[in-house]
């Protein structure tokens, strides 16, 4: 195998739920369809990184330094939902069950990794909630430990200004058989049931 | 969701082993390293696509028209092995096993999907071997029925230039145990004992 070949299928098999077998699939894939698919997707991905930014006010991806959803005049400005990644962004934009603005926390805080509040950008958004007069703070994170870890030191901060702090429910998901949920979601489901 | 990013992720779902959700993880992963991963990823994928060709002779992957391992003079020019993709070849280099040349079909025979021998240059391997005062043609292929039907076609065009064609021996594989074998393996297993 040449090193352009390898040195491709090692780029490769660094993208995320990747390993090399995939990885060398792939790469053949490509090879093999050099004038239609692998000429396409080199286009969409210089396409996508001449245009997409991290937007100055929220993290999400977009085109321009202000992102769609903090321009849209339409939009709630009084509260703001935390997500950890633009992937969650989108999950809530699809259920469309939310009109206010988002920010992107891109990671969760982490001794041993050292994302510390700032890595977050915690303290531009409490900043930005002050400034903005925003009334509640919807914290959309996972229910692990460092999303709890991470949204109890954002509350800390926000509650010092007298801003309204939610969590999403916890309990059976929708369609969820019991018998297939863990001790902890059917503890927590029947501490909140209505 | 912006249209670039959609086009990009919809691009990368066409992968092989890829779904919606994993191309959503594996944009995000790129999107956010745009200046690392994304901007590497994209110069391997432009060399490739420039420098790797299909070798005239055999199929096989490299930079330029004739292969190194059609060109390498230290390798006996009397046995071909065919294979069904530039992965399986990999395998068999891997393997160290076999000096000889190769023939990569690209596919195997089937009406359904209209792969005909010409399709997989068949003529051409025929041609090459009797050119070639080839003395042993070896079937690498799978053991499923179209990888029988195309290896049963290959060596009805060869016998007729009095050509020894031999098949990769089946059975169990070494390492593997008896009670996850299914029943073909044992039977070809059992007939085939030394």
């Amino acid at each position: 195998m040449i090193s352009e070949i390898q040195e491709l299928i090692k780029e490769v098999s660094k993208l995320p739920t990747l390993g090399a077998r995939s990885a060398r699939k792939i790469v053949l894939f490509l090879l093999k369809n050099r004038n239609k698919n692998m000429t396409f997707l080199i286009d969409k991905l210089q396409e996508a990184k001449s245009t997409i930014r991290s937007c100055k006010i929220c993290n999400n991806l977009d085109s321009g330094d202000i992102c769609s959803i903090c321009k849209d005049e339409d939009r709630d400005t009084n509260s703001i939902c935390v997500v950890e990644s633009v992937e969650d962004l989108w999950v809530i934009e699809r259920s469309q069950c939310f009109k206010g603005r988002y920010h992107v926390l891109n990671g969760l805080l982490s001794a041993i990794d050292d994302i510390t509040p700032s890595t977050l950008r915690i303290p531009s958004l409490v900043e930005r909630c002050v400034e903005g007069g925003t009334k509640e703070v919807i914290m959309a994170l996972s229910l692990n430990l460092e999303a709890r870890i991470t949204s109890c030191y954002i509350a800390d901060q926000l509650a010092q200004h007298g801003i309204l702090i939610s969590s999403l429910a916890a309990g059976i998901p929708i369609g969820g058989e019991l018998n297939y949920m863990d001790d902890s979601t059917i503890s927590v489901a029947f501490q909140g049931r209505k």
